[in-house]
């Protein structure tokens, strides 16, 4: 069954508004930042990760945001062009805003944290004037990445973004990404989060991202309950980190999935990979439990690979990494 | 017919939301403000005066601002004691912001204008934290001030009350007050005035105000066509100046008024006479013409006097004044 | 003896830099500011009165400022321009900022206090830009406020001035007139003041005022080892409230003089009378003895009057102000 | 001839107050920054590079800064603490500003470029509080770094510690080093700029940087009158990037000399040997040719390394340079 329909005439499958940022990699990890010395440069940012992951499928992105008017936001958009999404709507940003920078620390295989350069951050500064309708409705869908709401103006950048969707029909995905820096204290958090929840077609959070959205709302609501709440989603995914994740759908049905067995080298990345995979198979019309088990395989074949955009996974990538765990571990790998 | 429901076990009338400020209105005027050189001083704000004016009709009315820290701040809470307005929820702004001023020329009858101190303004540093459900449901019915929404962190401390609304089903009241002044950009105004138009049970706006709105949603549209956009709302009164005013009823009815015959003194302060007397009047369990006469007077009343807090009308003076003026124009004064 | 040379070819007697405002005096005095009703408006600042205290007695002042786009701008222009102060150097903040307010309290005549309004505030927006060498060397002398180092881009406005007063041998007179507002903490008081204190031919200041600019070098000093601190210094005042003032003298020799007895109606207004009536007999060519004794007299008729410019007193008031005082309590009433 | 006589019961041999940064350099350099995968990172920043060369010329250094309160931050302290530089002065920012970053481009032997993020940076947080006498005149003379000026509250430190060094009599080195970042106009820098300069017994910067200096005061004036101009100095450097340098002593005697002849890696970095090998030659009672030769030895060693600090030599290493490269130019080799 198809829960949310996307109009096939329009040329981008999905838009994303939201941050791109540039990661430092350690190469001699294992050791803490200050002992690293060298590191390898990469394009990140949570909503850049996936529409490069889409792109990596054969999917077409179009992306909305402000870089830095330098060299590592020329970096950036080049990187983009390179896998084919579209960048016409990447601005640079104007009062001298930089890309965010991420250093990751790889203490161990467990163990990783990572050290942001966000004052005054390139992504903040888009502007709701970089947002306009025509531009919204060639995307099948938009894709609003949850940081982009934490501060003005990307906020309202957003804000304007979703009425255009509504204004257009143009089905709304929440990625909560939710992301300690740049929000000024809990409540503004709740009330920006349920604002575009309650408009968006499919949800996409951990249990702490929702516990967030809902804290002015109703605070303790089991993972049914909170699936009820946003009345307007067709689909909306918990996840559990480890434990695996279940997506509820809007006919009171729901879907769990484990994580494939990795090795991992880090434990950031997977959710991108996990959004750009679950993706791609609803804009290939797959049913839920097929996407589910695509985007996990793509989460886990990022967790344990050194990048995150440039270690996105193809479809036969995909397929083969399944594939092979099944053959080792069996067919209900994943099942819970 | 009643079309809103308000719970009379509740402790106060209204809670209003906004800024209150200090108004210098010129003793020698007719002049340029560089030429008036007495002044007295009053409590204003549009929030604020429409609690007074609830307040000399009898209603008790609950405040949630912040003020300044000074004795301009110590004068309005002093004040909005002897009127009998709650004042356990106004704070002291913490960071050196003051209490907004005005200061009014009144160079002729028809010619009036203002010149506002606003910067760091003590009515705009009103915070989520002051909000709390527990104030927020000992009112019959909460009026958000529109100019409250057109800066962090009071647009937050909004949000979060009409949140809190909801939860307490507590009717709304959208005052759109809109004031050039602090706001960002036209998408601003139409993406926070339309979030809380969405969940109001009644808004009061002028033609230009709902234009302002609905910019991002859908222009041009008619009186008839604004008051259906907004579903939710029961009661959408669309104001068109010394041309009157319509009220649009759920049930698809309007009524409309024109403004008492009265020699002004200044353009400005009818409104909030108008707000407050049309919702004392709801209060009252009165029909829609009657409260809408009712506001009309005090709207007329107000623009002929000096002050604005301080000149709003008690029942006794609003019903004496429409007896007089019909006796004078004829029973049909105010019809269209 | 004349220890400061003014050249006499110059067009203005004084150039002064530093804020202008606006006061409010209450009309209904003798109450708290909450209580009080009516307000007179005044032109206000220390420098504004001090260069309104000099045309009063004939001197030709040019003034360096920055005053807010509005009506009150407006006003201070042009009350300027009718005391006949050039006011070409007076521009208007170009980013919203406003014209200082001062809203008075009198609650008898030995307690007075202010309320500022100072956020964003017009005259600390001077900017160096505003600021020429042509205009400087159309002076006899340059005075600088202290008030205006308290924030940039005033502050640097200020020094570039002083620099250029060095290039073009124009005196400089640094009246400290410290103001608790705007510093960020004590060092940067002691840094900015200390830096124009060494190259200023006259400094003004009360004993606290030194030991403020005094701080970071050395402190606990007497009054004489702080008049020989400032070397190039040819005359320090150093004030000591209702005790009287002592002027030092680059030749070691030093001069005192006590207030004449009045009774005030306000604590402040006295310094800028003083400044006025003593920088214009300097200006005039009088003995240091001659020069406080005018200087005292102003400050006594101020302090006793309602407003600060507007009463600003002529030679012949004060001639016979001073000979009516000796009349009552004879020749030697301000004598230490 | 000895022109600084330093104190030599005092503890440190140098105090060193500004910025201390990270620079990364790829390690496949001669692309640009977009095509560069791998960055070393080093502290960087050039009083930290001199503190770091000093330190390894076996001088002891202290340094004052504000470095971020996260790993990059204990990465420099760490690293100082190695190299033997007294950090007890080092404190970390208490607001989220981030130690600076510099991305070098290495396009080729003769174009490299740099990319800052210097957003909220760490050592322009330096507060006068981390200021104290009793640290400076545990100091024989104090290096204050110019781009230390270009802000608050930094700009205020360097002054409070400039007046400390005065009231200890603690020689003054000044090392203009101008970055285009951080300043507001060019007004300031010469105001800044000059007031440090007129309190320094050393001098050193290029001949752009003293025509920045000079700009309010004097334009256009030869080297030798810009020596002069400083009456306070005992050593006016200046310097004309691949022509050579100039020392002009106060006795009215001037030494000139040429860069050593290498193969240079990168454009930058030559400075920092260069100022830490002269003031080794000073603290060592050298004749000036001497120290000259020294610090364009080590100047020389650094433009043809990957890193700045990293790459510092030792005396030995200096020596060896020097007389390898006279070996193979001839003794004459860096005379003009």
């Amino acid at each position: 069954m198809k829960y949310v329909e996307f109009d096939e005439t329009r040329e981008f499958d999905l838009i994303l508004m939201g941050r791109v940022a540039v990661d430092f990699n350690p190469v001699d990890y294992f050791k803490t930042l200050a002992e690293s010395q060298t590191y390898k440069k990469y394009v990140g940012g949570s909503p850049a990760n996936i529409a490069v992951g889409l792109a990596r499928l054969g999917k077409k992105a179009g992306f909305i945001a402000r870089v830095s008017d330098d060299r590592l936001g020329e970096y950036v958009v080049d990187y983009f062009e390179k896998e084919g999404i579209d960048t016409s709507c990447i601005k640079k940003a104007e009062n001298g805003e930089k890309i965010g920078l991420t250093f990751t620390e790889i203490l161990s295989r467990d163990e990783s944290s990572i050290l942001m350069y966000r004052n005054m951050a390139a992504d903040l500064s888009l502007s709701p004037e970089d947002v306009t309708e025509e531009y919204i409705k060639r995307g099948k869908a938009l894709l609003i990445s949850g940081t982009a709401l934490s501060s003005s103006p990307s906020r309202e950048a957003c804000l304007k973004a979703l009425q255009f969707a509504k204004n257009t029909n143009t089905p709304v995905i929440f990625d909560i990404d939710y992301r300690e820096y740049s929000w000024k204290n809990k409540d503004e958090i709740s009330i920006y989060y349920s604002i575009v929840a309650r408009d968006s077609d499919i949800i996409l959070g951990s249990k702490e991202e929702y516990d967030f959205t809902q804290r002015l709302i109703k605070e303790g609501l089991s993972d049914e309950e909170t699936a009820n709440l946003w009345e307007k989603a067709k689909i909306v995914i918990i996840k559990h980190g480890k434990k695996g994740s279940t997506a509820y759908t809007k006919d009171g049905k729901s879907y769990s999935i484990k994580p494939f067995p990795v090795e991992a080298l880090k434990s950031f990345g997977g959710g991108d990979g996990y959004a750009s995979a679950f993706l791609y198979s609803l804009f290939e019309g797959k049913e839920i439990p097929k996407a589910l088990e695509f985007g996990s395989a793509s989460a886990s074949m990022l967790v344990s690979s050194h990048g995150c955009s440039d270690d996105m996974p193809t479809v036969t990538e995909i397929e083969e990494f399944i594939k092979i765990k099944k053959q080792e571990y069996g067919e209900s790998v994943t099942q819970v």
